[in-house]
């Protein structure tokens, strides 16, 4: 695969300092709040075995060296030096940054300083919505408020990117609320919010979704797995269905993000319907040595000109490093495959990679050399 | 894979003129009702690849040639040349052709004609009452009519077809409507439908599924992906769950058709119920050089005597040669590797391939070789 | 794969006598309660075929021989003599078997004896209850008979074992029926129950699975495809979310069983919650050449130290070889592949197969060697 550009489309910041500890760098290599299982770690997946393939020899160690081994070198260097060095191998030529996320994390410019790339901002819509009512919780003024909140995000940020997955699941109302309704909600959950509370109402949710599909921005929505506070089948792109067909005479570009195990459905979605896109971000990472079995699923009905790459990385910049190198790899190794057999002309794979790895997103966020 | 009989069993005609230009030819190469992502064509998917992969030799010009090599001589052969060319190199050996589709179409006697091999008729059922009911709007001579249409076609054609799927979706009531539920759903329909109105109410679509039933013919079913006038979860086979148990004492075989991305499930239907049976007719083109791999899933639990073989082409003739050459080449190299790890014996292999080929369809339309 | 331990987590017993003939035995090769499709029989399915791969050789006949030369041998062995050839050759270290099936079958210390490997009993808890039943049908003693049941199981079993699935569907309230509930239950079920009568009663089941996760032994759970008295959605372990949320807190470890074509989903819920286990048991031989390709599904987001082997075998001692060297040569073979590609070291290959194998049973169940 010869194409050297890639747009990591959906990313987060990583923490500033650490992980501080064993137990601390295993829980962020996993989904999970928990303790692995007695006798194993949480580097006994195929996310921590892809994290010592490809991050190790980047830390000077031999690939696959052992987890202690991997994180006293780690400790060696140093947060910021292995940030460094991490970002920078990853070979990303632009990141846009999700900045929703809690925690002591690095700016989107702090990574770019990283990465040696640019960065722009997502613009997490619950967030958001969240930080309006935490510096104004009078109910009334809240739609305004948050219409203004929203206009500003976008005249900056590339995208909006709605949890609505976690927040209620994906079976919502697919039209958007009316303006009685929405001061009911609001009313409604600010009446005994405090500050910091997190919005949960179908109804806010739906209007936060509208509201980014209005904006011209791309929306990007979390679909498919994640940590326990989700339940699966609710996020289920499918189930979106009703929405993309609601909200395309707007104009607005929808993305569906990670989709797994449901990336199959994601494909459908993008394939009939022309302002659906999908990545599999998430999923890379967490299936390792599996991700180009699971790329390859979705390149069945995907069309080559919506399927998106992205990392997904939160915490650990290891996650940089493992999304792109599963991307990359995967995706050579499939192409290279249909190239060999017959299937594909060279011409076609070095396109179609060039697509997914960058072209489809600089076109579709109007990043410069789209 | 050395078997040589390949019966098409569920395909559609092709146009007579056209398609008109590269536009056109581009929105029969996909499901979605609209244009592709900018910058990029219809081409650009698993199917537009494949056909060029495919189709190309078969004009004269090198394997994946660029499309707009491909679409010129395709204009310079002209389209009779090029149907005839494309559905001789499918190599089918039968065809049977659902008629309801609109279009100006090649009938089943020109496709075989063109084809050189026989084309029996399947009767799509919701094509067939609104026919009645265009000729005979009366709603309570419906029920009489419809039956006197369903009987007359069974006398010629080899089975019916329900597209349920996108008319309603196949979460049906499993029981056959009372006669005065059914005299209800008519009257409410033919009420006030104009010509040409779409059957949609589920009352009239459950009596059509039980009219097939009990005709002796095989009732194929249309699930999972298609257009975008579909609710993909509204088309998982595993919905007519109560149906297939219902349906099994009339001595009615089912067949679903395309069942991507839910053919596991179906393969599952085929496994425990003696008169299930599944093709992927639909995805073998759409996934192009993944058709092996969908394939390879939909082999898992159907059993070899009930896995069936389509193309489901439909408007262009390329279709056939696309459906057929990925289903002989994909199952072709799954049966090969097989072999290969000892798995499987050669004339275990060559069996299976005649089946799925051919032999399984005989046998359940009663086609001559059975 | 250097592991030489295997302990099969999910067995049955065998038949003591028979099967009596080639009908009898096909009909034990499938989930259906039917006839083959016409001109085929059950030996034409992934699973025949690798009844007769990998258990002719241990019968001194050619791999992949007819399946009439292998009927012939077995009469010609007997079945007590096919039966320790085939689970010898299976060589299993441990066998788990759930005595909750009917039909004149092997005990588990037949099953040791037969297999050259200890043997321990997991509870059936519909059989259990029914059993309670029909000892003493008088619903008020009922609660206290059946705790004192499960108490006294609990004393030499290694878990428990869930048919939810089959009984209700898993969509079952999660929060455990309160007293009052249990007895209106009981009441109602033993009102007009006859001995033998099944329990289907949602309340029931969830006061067993309740019973079984504060009894301290892990809980099976069957997931996924099974025979045709299951409607496979129902069974889908994604419907368990909740109920895994709310079993957390006492301290009860769940194991989805077979899970298939919904792994996926299985392998998620053991990736997020601490107390959550998978096989893929049943699938692996009715998947037969493609039990790799499913087992590699699975090893997508469960954890490795969380996923679990199992042949659910049935009746049939083939089922014990197929399962086995399903598994084996499977994971073998998966792992060769990734060890050669450079995504994991040998080391890791050996330890993650010696996990799978029989270190997470061990560990999870308290067995020797743990």
């Amino acid at each position: 695969m010869s194409s050297t550009d890639l747009v990591d489309q959906h990313c987060h910041g990583v923490l500033r300092q650490g992980p501080v500890d064993t137990a601390h760098f295993g829980s962020l290599l996993t989904e999970s709040d928990a303790p692995p299982a007695p006798g194993t770690s949480h580097f006994d997946s195929q996310l921590g075995f892809a994290v010592r393939r490809w991050c190790a020899p980047v830390l000077d160690l031999p690939a696959n060296c052992p987890p202690d081994d991997y994180l006293a070198r780690r400790r060696e260097l140093g947060t910021p030096e292995v940030t460094r060095r991490l970002l920078r191998a990853a070979g990303l030529s632009t990141l846009l940054v999700d900045t929703g996320l809690p925690g002591d994390l690095l700016t989107p410019a702090e990574l770019a300083e990283a990465a040696g790339a640019p960065a722009h901002e997502i613009i997490r819509l619950e967030t958001l919505a969240e930080a309006v009512a935490d510096r104004d919780p009078d109910a009334a003024a809240f739609p305004d408020r948050l219409a203004e909140a929203v206009a500003e995000a976008a005249r900056t940020a590339v995208a909006f990117k709605s949890i609505a997955a976690y927040r209620h699941g994906l079976a919502l109302d697919p039209t958007p609320p009316t303006g009685a309704e929405l001061r009911a909600a609001a009313g409604h959950w600010l009446a005994d919010r405090r500050p910091g509370g997190r919005l949960t109402d179908p109804v806010l949710l739906r209007h936060l979704l509208w509201s980014a599909a209005e904006s011209g921005l791309p929306l990007q929505i979390h679909t498919g797995f994640g940590d326990p506070d989700l339940r699966l089948p609710d996020a289920d792109p499918l189930l979106l269905t009703d929405f993309v067909r609601a909200v395309r005479p707007t104009g607005c570009r929808l993305v569906l993000l990670h989709c797994y195990p449901y990336h199959r459905g994601a494909g459908y979605l993008a394939a009939v319907h022309p302002h659906v896109y999908a990545d599999v971000g998430l999923t890379l990472g967490h299936t390792g040595a599996r991700s180009r079995a699971v790329l390859a699923e979705a390149l069945e009905l995907t069309p080559f000109g919506k399927l998106l790459f992205s990392t997904d990385a939160y915490g650990l910049p290891e996650l940089y490093l493992v999304g792109s190198r599963s991307f990359t790899a995967g995706l050579g190794e499939l192409l290279d495959g249909w190239v060999k057999d017959g299937s594909w002309a060279p011409a076609d794979a070095a396109r179609v990679a060039a697509l997914l790895g960058g072209g489809n997103a600089r076109r579709l966020y109007g990043l410069p050399g789209a």
